[in-house]
């Protein structure tokens, strides 16, 4: 039994939230809706906030955005092309360590990485700025890529010059910087496979994303560690552009239910939870056999009802997924506290 | 020597065939042209097929659309949009197996995972029902995408909860499904990086793919095992795109002719056999220089003459590729029964 | 220290160069700007150029445009569609060995393969023909892909079927086919990623990336070897397409900073050195934290001012990788030879 998840569940409900596109923090629960964004990139905006990063148990350290409550992958951060985002991170463990963005755009002094002198001693307090921009016309037709995407954040200090020592602890989260007019989701889950973990965990203890029939649910995915990975969902599909959607007849971009997540990528989609496949337990997992066999990278995406009740079978599958992958098996059904954000 | 080779050879010209549009089983031999699809999705049909799985030889099980005729890969299988593929599924080993599709619609029941209870035990047979849709409009200019697609389906019961024992042992195919307007094949081949090996075998005991100059090829990429591989043509490339062909001049994919081919993914692609490089004996191979080197993942596109006749030097590359592989060479020229489907 | 940097510098002012669109070969220095190509198809060229492949020192082996200047990674070749290269390879070592490119057309008498008997014996001379094209229309709205994309060239004789050997040891190089109106870079790099290194050098000898401020940065980035690799450069970031820029507000595409460079595979971008994030030291490493951590497949993309004088901390930061790297540190300032081209 994982001797962390007590400890999890109570934080979750209170932080597993997302920098809103209005700078506030909410809870994202199953009836979380996050606001429309401002109509114009003028009103881009600065947010500010301060991460902490500190211990949870003896193995973990992770972010938080307050204390005592970092958890492992850190909050979702969410904002518009266009915004800033000043991160005071506030490091409360007796390590070097530092938070890295994918994606953005920063200054040396931004760049967390010790080459530019640019982390936080222990104990010390320092803040990350991160840009972003809107696609701009160069010449020939040609656009230069805007900040938006799925994009991660991650230690590059803790135990050498590139974070392996953080990323392998769980200092690792989600990041979205999205583009007006970008569809907006009812839940979101962050999954990261590092090493042989999901979310720092494996199977029977990985995280169990839970929602209900019909909501859009948008899946952050982040690849870390030293191992390729690839990411699979059953019964659900999405397209292999930023979004995770076409734009019509004449797009031709691959559609996938299998992705590559290797050692510093990331991707994104949204799904229909349950479109045309019904609700129930669909296992999410590493595609790599023996990664999913061995070393248990595997989890349940659970699709309940409308209403919020089981569907038929799908407490059976969760325990079939709790009894069979420990040889001692457990026929207790799994509390929300094993689901993730 | 691959013992097995002689016993398939006799198989493959009877049941290396797709599930057409039409609903028929037919061989792809050299002048086979599959049916033009119906003109709209109202006639989206349901088809219906028997799959055995069964044992070939010692070591490998297969797919087949009929009693004995089962291969590796399996069979390719092939739908429109809009259609319903329902399999009937006959079990006649002695192993919990099932059979799992990706990229399609199908509740909890057609899942192939024990997870849901979804496997035939052994002598057991099941339907398992497999639904497709076309893309449509979500709000924003967004279209949530079709099923159209390269996919595959394998086992997901053998030997463990992931299928990984019925992977290794060859239980494995490709699954096109196609939108409306897409460009039919003269020739399609099925190449499955499983492991070390393409379609379970070594060189020089790969499949040799046989067509003619100026044939509109069809290959379907899957992947499969616990390594990552890339699949390497030669003299040929493709876009990476769903359908592997371009729109126009504004459309900035990517062109490759080398594609991770990672287990769990897939995709396919159409060339014209020898266009503008001539025919010949073209290899196909893992660029993982092990991969390739040490273990034997190479194998040859053989683009005949138009009329079918072998063009200057295939037959020495042939010779050479079956001498210099195995220490002690054999100059015996190969016959099709090296030739995959 | 790397006993092969002092000789390799004063060659590379030389012959880091490209072959351009109007056939010249040029040294590609800070002020270097390529030729604007023919305005039109019609003007389509074949170019001529001669290759050397020989030693480099006791462990390489490299390919050159002139006799003492081989390099590894190789000269960037870089043509337009349309255009025919006619490469005469002067092989100048004991080695059989040959010239294998990729995306671009050829017959089996320039596959560069074994299998065709394409490759040149010890001290042979051979011709190898490289031709390209436009894309061009097939039916039902779909384009055949053209030759334009960033690909490259390598070895495929040496030690044995693959090229496994001459790879290991340096023969490979990038090419650049273009697309009339593409745009053009004021400066170009070449990155490989070939087993544990990077250029076949680990940190702290990787090629340094040098640039101003501002200046349209053009990578050309390939993956070799038998592992699978991540490329990551920070503070910049691409476009998932052939030319890693997008199309305008309906382009969907990914947008990247971190993206699989497995075996066999290639890609290419441009960015504005510094946009919206300064001058800087900025790393570019492989994200898989063992290959970066403790195999070096680390360096810098050193971003000078405007006017090439060193922005704060960027000597300090170099000074950092130098000594970090080795325990026992240098605080020697690295000189342009440590530049690639």
């Amino acid at each position: 039994m994982d001797k962390r998840a007590p400890t999890r569940v109570s934080r979750r409900s209170l932080i597993a939230g997302s920098v809103m596109a209005g700078g506030a923090i909410a809870a994202v629960g199953p009836a979380a809706m996050l606001n429309q964004p401002a109509a114009s990139a003028a009103r881009a905006r600065t947010r500010r906030l301060t991460m902490y990063a500190e211990r949870i148990g003896d193995n973990l350290i992770g972010y938080g955005l307050a204390p005592g409550q970092a958890t492992v992958p850190g909050p979702l951060l969410e904002i518009y092309e266009g915004d800033t985002l000043e991160i005071e991170l506030v490091n409360t463990t007796d390590q070097r360590l530092s938070i890295h963005p994918h994606g953005v755009n920063y200054d040396t002094n931004s760049d967390g990485a010790p080459l530019n002198g640019s982390f936080n001693e222990p104990g010390e307090t320092r803040v990350y700025t991160w840009r972003t921009q809107e696609q701009y016309r160069a010449s020939g037709g040609f656009y230069m890529p805007g900040s938006a995407g799925y994009w991660h954040y991650h230690d590059h200090a803790l135990g050498g010059e590139h974070g392996t020592g953080g990323i392998l602890r769980g200092l690792y989260g989600g990041l979205i910087v999205r583009r007006q007019g970008d569809l907006l989701p009812d839940r979101q889950f962050t999954v990261v496979f590092s090493e042989m973990t999901i979310n720092n965990k494996t199977a029977p203890n990985t995280p169990m994303f839970e929602c209900r029939h019909g909501e859009r649910v948008e899946f952050v995915c982040i690849g870390h560690g030293s191992q390729p990975h690839t990411f699979h969902l059953h019964a659900h599909r999405w397209a292999d552009t930023r979004t995770g959607m076409l734009r019509g007849d004449s797009d031709y971009s691959n559609v996938v239910d299998n992705k590559n997540l290797d050692p510093g990528s990331s991707f994104g989609f949204q799904v229909l939870a349950g479109e045309a496949v019904g609700p129930g337990a669909w296992m999410y997992h590493c595609h790599y056999q023996a990664h999913t066999d061995t070393n248990g990278m595997a989890g349940i995406f659970l699709v309940r009802n409308a209403d919020g009740s089981m569907p038929p079978g799908a407490q059976e599958a969760i325990d079939r997924f709790h009894g069979h992958t420990h040889a001692a098996a457990t026929t207790q059904a799994p509390t929300t506290g094993h689901g993730g954000h």
